[in-house]
């Protein structure tokens, strides 16, 4: 990237053509502003992957450029990738209380937290990068103290919308500021990057107060003990389970690493009020009545770990799940967590538990956080922008961006669908996209942060579906004649009394492969090792249609 | 199961707490009948599994007295186990003409097709095994000629529903025979055996017909290439896309092995009417003018293999998806398939197609072929059971189906929820379930059928998440020194250049368990190759976070 032209240039490194580890940047003449570093959730073609967290190397190409992290809010998708991010930049970051709390969460289990620099900003925080002028204004989501962000620049002012809906009857009076958006859009704003989530949904999401109501109802009802799960992180809907806990004279014990310290972090701040002598411990639970308990705890997406699968399972040292006691899903499943949530579902019923799950508008016990298709018009139209980049969404998501931004306007071709790492420069104040920088996943997996590669995937793919055999031969180097083997090991192929004639058979091919090589003469290992592989790997096809991968190891004495 | 004793008994080996691989039976005295014989496909967590099929050792123990299995209707998970059951059992199979054929086509395949017993039977078919007398029903599915079974027992009369929904506006008359479900329970029913699918959803599923008018509509509107897809199977549906096409002046291109095969089978036998002269190959599809084109296709489930998978990333030869092509997903994803399918739409959207997806209600494309909850209420008004079986179904489906009946006058005692191998016996008119018989999973994994059990698996899951390090040590048995080795092969694991390091000091401490033990003059290969699985694991473990499979091979000289 010229720096020497003014141009003000905006990208993603994460976020667009999918749905998770969120990172924008909006650069002008030398200064960079990031705005989030999320992680994603591998799916289940990426075995043994931890996490994905996007790749930073033209920031570590820049990092001279970078003035600071802006995160819009604290759900993972959003800060998850922060500590990564640290350990090879160590940048400032802006965030609001709740945001900050659970960011500083994440960098003291990464050991990062006495040397981050952390800013502590509020919707009418006013920063300056170089030319660049930052104000932001608030929104509402499923997470209380969310930001939307201005970047007034000398090309133009760029809003970036963070995640949003338009909640008019928020919980905890976390108002969506309406009239700062049409301020924000009477003034003009170049280009807009609006979050896509829930762009294929029509209508408008329900106000997260109407599950409270649904889950007092429930609560009115159970006479036994109610076990209640939701994300730990949904600090309004927890107050409406605080809420609907006092109002039916329940104690209330949180169960779960995450929901203890989200709650935490949210009590000391000042979101979430909980009364004196409401919350009690796992091992106080059964010295209360169990019409007087609500247990509130992670795993509503039926996380194999998480503290409700353990209780659907027996497994969980201080409750037990008994007949009656009723169990609420106030969380519907992400799309891939399904059969985890519903294997948790029949547990549940094998318990003689009462279950109240299903998708959202079934039950009452759920409403999405993002905006529907009414609300992202909304937005388009308060903002009134140039162009608008659709983010925060799969491919097809942005492309129902753009038909509502066309529907209220917009034109189809000022609106630009990009992938991670396409830069969109505006000059002139006329954007075109025609760059690209380096983006892309990495992986995490246990410790290891970018060591797991295709390679890696492949084998550990092939292992998975067909396991693998060993095969050790010792040849002397003088004679060149076999002195040991072959044998034969194998993992994850068969395991049946028939293998011993298949493994009879696979050591006389190598025989065979080694004998034929030594006839003429050659006596390379590679070759050898191709032809072992070739010969064994057609018969044990031919045999089981299975394609183990077969390692050959041959040693000479 | 003592045989003197002429009771009634009434078991699954497949089909309860699950979706798929529905197998029953009914037996009285030394007769024994079967009902269906299906297959399921594996979750992600049965890495490298191709199909599952039901445990029959209690029909292998009993073949003498088992009399045929009768086939409600041409599902895979109502026949795909049939092959492999006839291998073990040649037993008469009955089912009517459609159900045959598909049959057939899947003997044929496995190379059964000229052993094989195959009986045509139709709604009015009378039957009678020892002291059981066997009539059938029409219903209504999304597929042609379902039937249910009536069995008429010395201990009372048993009825078992198949997959059924009352479409009142079926799609080539394949009404619903309520007129012969009244006269049933008129006459009494003592155990009903009913499917559950839909047990969880309130109201009634809607008419395929439906399905048949969005069709028409959105292929009017289109003006280019049409791409639809739907299951081979659901011949109604595939009529209907043969009718818009008429209408619209379009011929049909048939892509995809399965769909080739089934509405080969359905024009033959009659249940398709096409057209003389509407079917193209796919060879001769560009000769045509876009818009007079429908291609009909296989892969509306995501499988990454199918002809829309492929279409729609470029990769099938004699088609291309261009802008402003049509595809219709005229099915919607089963649980566990959403991400595939998103995959896809997104691939679709890349290439500028228009894309019709989403959920059956949405689209109007889709409707379910199994019973609502009204329907169920519906099907035990008819049969006014004493008892009920609620089968085919997850286990909180069954308990939904228990309420539905508990609603319609049904004592709750008398709904029976059972698991696969749980046997109901009925002696003088009174049910108990008491006795449990062999059940389970058979894995198919490429040709090998029942050989890959849980130790395999185990395997491929820890070599899928971690990989291996395979480690050779050759041994002199005379001087015990190592004259060879250790050498450590890693695949899956780790592929950077820090992996040297971490290989060395694998090697050192192979080389040091080694030692310890022979000092203290212990040889035994066991403990040998433990110590070095521990403390290799223990070191890779504390630097890396993650379990590789570890193998030591020692070789002694």
């Amino acid at each position: 990237m010229s720096s020497t032209e003014n141009i003000l240039s905006i990208f993603a490194l994460g976020g667009v053509n999918e749905i998770g580890k969120n990172m924008y940047a909006i650069q002008f003449a030398n200064d960079i502003i990031l705005i989030d570093c999320g992680s994603k959730f591998p799916d289940e073609s990426l075995l043994g992957i931890d996490l994905i967290i996007p790749d930073i190397t033209y920031l570590q190409d820049n990092k001279e450029k970078i003035r600071g992290l802006l995160v819009t809010h604290g759900h993972e998708d959003h800060i998850g990738g922060i500590p990564y991010l640290l350990k090879q930049l160590n940048i400032p970051i802006y965030a609001t209380r709740l945001t900050l709390g659970l960011i500083e969460i994440k960098l003291k289990e990464h050991g990062l937290l006495g040397d981050s620099q952390l800013e502590l900003i509020n919707s009418d925080s006013d920063l300056h990068f170089g030319e660049i002028r930052v104000t932001f204004f608030k929104t509402n989501h499923s997470i209380p103290d969310c930001l939307g962000i201005v970047f007034q620049t000398p090309e133009g002012t760029v809003v970036h919308t963070g995640d949003f809906k338009f909640d008019l009857t928020p919980v905890n009076n976390q108002y969506p500021d309406i009239h700062r958006m049409a301020e924000i859009g009477r003034n003009g704003v170049l280009v807009l990057l609006s979050e896509s989530t829930n762009a294929e949904r029509p209508g408008s999401t329900p106000s997260e107060r109407m599950v409270g109501e649904h889950i007092e109802e429930a609560f009115k009802k159970a006479n036994r003990k109610i076990i209640i799960s939701t994300f730990a992180s949904n600090v309004h809907r927890v107050q409406q389970i605080v809420d609907a806990s006092l109002k039916t004279d329940r104690k209330l014990a949180l169960l779960g690493r995450s929901m203890v310290n989200v709650v935490s972090v949210a009590m000391e701040q000042g979101y979430l009020t909980v009364p004196e002598g409401m919350l009690i411990d796992a091992q106080e639970i059964n010295s209360f009545a169990p019409e007087k308990v609500t247990i509130l705890c992670t795993g509503s997406q039926g996380e194999p770990l998480a503290v409700l699968a353990r209780l659907a399972s027996s497994n969980y040292r201080d409750v037990e799940i008994l007949p009656e006691d009723t169990v609420i899903f106030a969380a519907s499943p992400i799309p891939g967590n399904e059969r985890n949530v519903t294997k948790i579902i029949d547990n549940l019923y094998q318990l003689g538990a009462k279950v109240i799950y299903g998708s959202g508008s079934s039950t009452g016990m759920h409403v999405s956080g993002h905006a529907y298709q009414e609300e992202l018009k909304l937005m388009l139209t308060l903002m009134k922008p140039k162009y608008l980049i659709p983010i925060h969404g799969e491919l097809r998501m942005l492309h129902h961006h753009r038909s509502l931004a066309e529907s209220v306007g917009i034109e189809k071709e000022n609106t630009f669908i990009i992938s991670n790492g396409d830069v969109v420069d505006v000059k002139e104040s006329e954007a075109r996209q025609t760059r690209k920088i380096p983006s892309g996943n990495i992986y995490v997996d246990g410790m290891g942060v970018g060591d797991v590669g295709n390679i890696v995937l492949r084998d550990r793919k092939q292992l998975a579906e067909d396991g693998m055999l060993v095969i050790v031969v010792t040849l002397s180097k003088a004679e060149r004649k076999i002195i040991s083997g072959p044998d034969t090991i194998s993992r994850g192929f068969v395991y049946t009394r028939d293998s011993d004639n298949l493994i009879k058979e696979v050591n006389r091919l190598v025989v065979t492969a080694i004998k034929e090589l030594q006839e003429v003469n050659r006596h390379q290992w590679s070759v050898m090792k191709q032809n072992i592989k070739k010969s064994v790997g057609q018969y044990l096809y031919s045999k089981t249609k299975r394609k183990p991968m077969i390692l050959p190891i041959i040693i000479e004495l």
